[in-house]
């Protein structure tokens, strides 16, 4: 194989650099950076100080040895010994002894260079769950430290116009047409004397500079904001390299203008003013938990300079100041379906004056910016296998697709899987039963509770332990184990016969319930309500597949607070999604979260969503005429059916008992 | 000839229209209306209604008759008779008889269609002056009346997105790649409901959406503001038609601050938060100014979507809210050189939401975004013959070239010309002397103050006028006059000998002074203040033309309002300016308001005088050892020399005495 420098022609003066892992190499004349090394060679290494030993963003591992694969023999001396800034940097800030400042170190002869992960410009953050995507971290905004010219009265040039011409000259890659944000004006000229000349730029987009900061500046924040109708939550990432540094968490307090999304739009429509206050206390508390993160951080607010927000399109619409009165009746118009990119401060959010927000586009009425951050932290528009995200809340969002195709719907499942409208629902909180389990021979239940690890049987489930009622999970489980131990029939009616089995089951009124704990307990209107809830939700996903001619899905996605919490076996039990391999289903967590923080860390990753959301055929539930019939069908628990079967192979599922009614319909004619 | 339908090889269906005065020509199909066809063959006729007989904006005259140049024999009948919507409007709105409205009246045989100006959507304003370049009427933004899509449940689209598909389907030339204003969104919804689904949307730059009006809206304004140390101005333009409809002017209140720019920038540098409070008093004043303008048209100040803003250093930094502490000493950075567009919500001037502020740039520390618009207005870049402009104030801003090559400065004359540090010296306002002439023989003044039109020594001058005191103009022309009846030496010395000819010169401590009425004098420091101004001006015109290696300028434009008021004889014989055909020197009155209004009604000119702004080279007088030197040689009055030889065929000039000083050396010389 030839030497690779006779292919440039070079003289002696040239030495050979391979970079790893990218594997990127070339000739480079000896006295050579590592850091202008790796530029000239495309390789990602990362720098905030533009190359004068400050950042150490720069660190790289060199090894002297022989390196046979690339024809590099690299001695010890193949570096410059650490200068004087090297060694200061070391001191102060402390250098690993493998390590070197890529902007220090000169390369004298041929060497291999390897750039660890923390020091590639370009990184990802491993998510835990295997089948997901990683993130990559490509933030629309970035440092930049610059040395900026001196005013002189003989080449008169502003300082703005000093401070571009300096980014350009020492960025290699950055063009010298930036814009800025006006409110850097008023600051600037104080800013660049304060740092004596030395500032840290903030470029959003490469080109327009939306903050300037005196001397050094190492972290710029971004903050994914997840706005839910019950709780909001927050994380706090460091926009370089993707880490979440803080996060929390705050009840909506808008929750005081109504419980559910519902009753919230009729607020806004009820009282004038009304939508005007919801806005003013979700934008109030999205401020409170960007400075709550920020102080966990040990950063100000100010240091934020990102901000993504998803929610559903109520939640979206009034953080935005938009009046949701029109999402409150059909035909559910929303104002906007794009993403949206605004100043925080024009949200009334105060961080930093030259913070964005960005939202992504809501997809329908009821289809929101949460949803599109599902679809992008799922990703099922990258897969080939057909893939079924359920976000269950008040109304579920429901997406249905792969990479050909993409569909999604709302439907309005009601409050019940949020513990509302259930005799002993509760809000998945401490104390709340969020596992139940029903010996299928003495048919005594056990449960576990929201803060307590142990089974309530076990001997370390504390005697004392309160136990106040019984969540969205807990119910969902409470059914399918009644289900499962025969207490209740496939239509679900509560069998009163089983009173001679158990004294856990009674007399209420004209139907029977069923005794969980204490005064807990599960009645016939608590089923039905589920039952509405879970058939509204499986006619929702049936209705998509209807369009896409499947009845079975490759994959089905349990998102949100309430899909990450329920056991999917027990979901399947109670026919709440179609059919799937067992297996095949996955709980996302918050996956709208995710979503958000992916739109956050990777710019690149907003416009993907936005296009995938203006592909998304949108399917309106309330005027199809098969949703009903899907929704009349899938009231009763699954039986007799193929998955059904699947699903004994999994859990020791008996013999169903015919429902009630169809058996006594079967008595009558056979009499 | 050939018939030109014949080129196309229509049938019988197509009707041949001509347009004038642009000539435009071609066939439609009958039937087509005359905006159809407009748009069609690329004629330039208005509408903002969009062709729904609302708006009266596509007025266009058909005369029947033969038209031989155009081959074109017109019955009466070739427009359909007016119908019902036409006939509404002229009822509602009246429509001359010589009017048809071109969206209504369709060509049913051949016709010849005149445009009148006013139905043009590329307008002029025509300029008084002569030499004055016309405005093109472009603004940034337009309005479009559209009737937009009702939310279909089958077809979710959000109302944003109706809006802009129905802005695409109806206007032709716009795209559907439209962005919208985040404060839109917040009213959207409403405006489209409240408008019955017919709305007016302000376009900005022809892809943005800035306001949405519910039904149809005709007006858009834009105001232009000139923001002087000591007086601000405002014009308020129809931006469709250029018109201006209201003008006010305002002392600035930063006055209450410092008098002039230097003590301004002191009290930033001496006070904490100094700067931030004449930033917000001078603010307040754009406000209260463009309040008082739109009240003036029968506007409210929301009808207000453009804002120019025009202003030296100083002040222009100030109304950006950047502390102009830096430009009290060398080197005289400016924050920034750039053109600046923002909200004028940003600059808290409270107008529409959606109201933007364009300021041309600043050109040098001295030299403001005022002379970047008296360029824009004078467009000296433009030009073959050689320009010089001065635009004069405390500091002169003095700008010299032609299209191949442009020069500025600043000259620091003092404030004299502004009737500072004169003993007699006042404003120019009621009362003060503005004109004087002094007549050869008997010496005696007489003289002309504001407020009354005739001379003092005329019948009609009112006995119990109150003479307050010598503005500007009135000390230059009272020094010219001086010098030009032999009162006061070439070098600036009053004569003491006179006191034999007339008792107003009379000894006044070591020097003499001259009265000129009551205990109104010109004093001989007086002198000496208009001589170190006059010099500093002269001297930095010079040191403009040292650069371009001449002699003579072809032209020279006096701006501002000082610049507009003083005699350019006058001037001449003072020495302000240098030598140049006297009939080639002109008065631009308020050069920086016209060029303000120039960027305010033409879109294109912002990125023209954008473009100059650049391109023109900035002279530094503070370090220029030349400009020392004509400094000193300009103290004099011009003698003996060409200029002056020219100006003795101009006014009656004596042949000059020789300067005091002079003669006594000469006396001396020859005892």
């Amino acid at each position: 194989m030839t030497d690779p420098r006779a292919l440039d022609g070079s003289g002696t003066d040239q030495v050979f650099v391979v970079f790893s892992p990218s594997g990127r190499r070339g000739l480079v004349p000896a006295g050579t950076s590592v850091l202008e090394a790796a530029r000239h060679l495309g390789v990602d290494l990362d720098s905030v100080c533009g190359g004068r030993a400050l950042c150490g963003r720069c660190q790289v591992v060199f090894t002297p040895g022989e390196f046979h694969k690339f024809q590099v023999s690299a001695g010890p001396g193949a570096l410059t010994a650490p200068g004087a800034a090297e060694t200061r940097y070391a001191r102060r800030r402390s250098l690993a002894p493998d390590r070197r400042l890529g902007c220090s170190a000169q390369l004298l002869t041929d060497a291999v260079i390897d750039v660890p992960p923390e020091s590639q410009v370009h990184r990802q953050v491993i998510r835990k769950r295997a089948e997901a995507r990683e993130i990559e971290v490509r933030p629309v905004t970035r440092l930049h430290y610059v040395e900026v010219a001196r005013p002189d009265l003989e080449v008169p040039a502003s300082d703005l116009r000093r401070l571009c011409t300096s980014l350009a000259d020492q960025w290699p890659g950055l063009g010298d047409d930036m814009t800025c944000d006006a409110h850097v004006l008023g600051t600037l000229q104080k800013t660049l004397r304060n740092g004596d000349w030395k500032v840290t730029v903030a470029l959003r987009g490469g080109n327009r500079i939306v903050a300037v900061w005196p001397g050094l500046r190492e972290r710029v924040l971004g903050l994914a904001l997840d706005i839910g109708s019950t709780t909001m939550s927050a994380h706090l990432c460091d926009l370089a390299t993707g880490e979440v540094l803080a996060s929390s968490g705050a009840m909506n307090p808008q929750i005081r203008f109504g419980e559910d999304l519902m009753s919230r739009v009729s607020w806004a429509m009820m009282n004038p003013g009304g939508a005007a206050d919801m806005t003013r206390v979700v934008r109030e508390a999205a401020t409170g938990l960007a400075g709550e993160t920020a102080r966990e951080a040990g950063a100000g607010p100010d240091e934020i300079l990102e901000v993504v927000m998803v929610g559903n399109p109520v939640m979206h619409h009034l953080m935005l100041g938009i009046d949701p009165s029109e999402l409150g009746f059909a035909p559910f118009a929303l104002a906007v379906d794009r993403a949206i990119e605004t100043r925080a401060a024009e949200l009334d959010i105060t961080l930093h004056p030259g913070t964005r927000v960005y939202a992504p586009a809501c997809i329908a009425g009821h289809v929101g910016a949460d949803a599109a951050a599902v679809i992008l932290s799922e990703g099922p528009y990258r897969r080939d296998d057909m893939t079924l995200i359920i976000d269950v809340g008040t109304n579920a969002e429901i997406v249905l697709g792969n990479r050909h195709r993409l569909l999604a719907c709302s439907s309005p499942t009601g409050p019940a899987f949020e513990g509302a409208q259930i005799s002993s629902g509760q809000r998945a909180a401490p104390g709340a039963i969020e596992r139940v389990r029903i010996d299928r021979t003495t048919l005594e239940p056990r449960f576990r509770i929201i803060g307590v690890d142990a089974w309530s049987d076990e001997p370390e489930f504390p005697t004392d332990a309160r136990v106040t009622g019984i969540c969205g999970s807990g119910i969902i489980e409470a059914l399918a184990e009644l289900f499962l131990s025969g207490l209740m029939t496939a239509d679900g009616t509560i069998d009163g016969t089983c009173r001679e089995r158990t004294g856990r089951v009674f007399a209420d009124g004209r139907t029977f319930s069923w005794r969980l704990a204490g005064d807990i307990c599960v009645t016939q209107a608590d089923v039905r309500a589920i039952q509405l809830a879970k058939a509204a939700l499986y006619a929702g996903s049936r209705l998509l597949m209807d369009r896409l001619a499947i009845d079975t899905v490759d994959r089905v996605v349990l998102a949100g607070a309430f899909g990450s919490h329920i056991d999917t076996t027990h979901a399947m039990v109670l026919g709440m999604i179609p059919d799937c391999q067992p297996d095949r289903v996955f709980s996302a967590g918050n996956a709208a979260g995710t979503g958000a923080r992916i739109a956050l860390l990777d710019h690149e990753a907003r416009h993907e969503i936005e296009q995938v959301v203006r592909q998304v055929e949108k399917i309106e539930t309330a005027t199809e005429p098969r949703f009903q019939e899907h929704f009349v069908d899938a009231m009763a628990f699954p039986h007799r059916t193929d998955p059904y079967r699947r699903l004994r192979r999994l859990v020791d599922l008996p013999e169903p008992r015919a429902p009630a009614a169809q058996s006594a319909a079967r008595r009558r004619r056979r009499p």
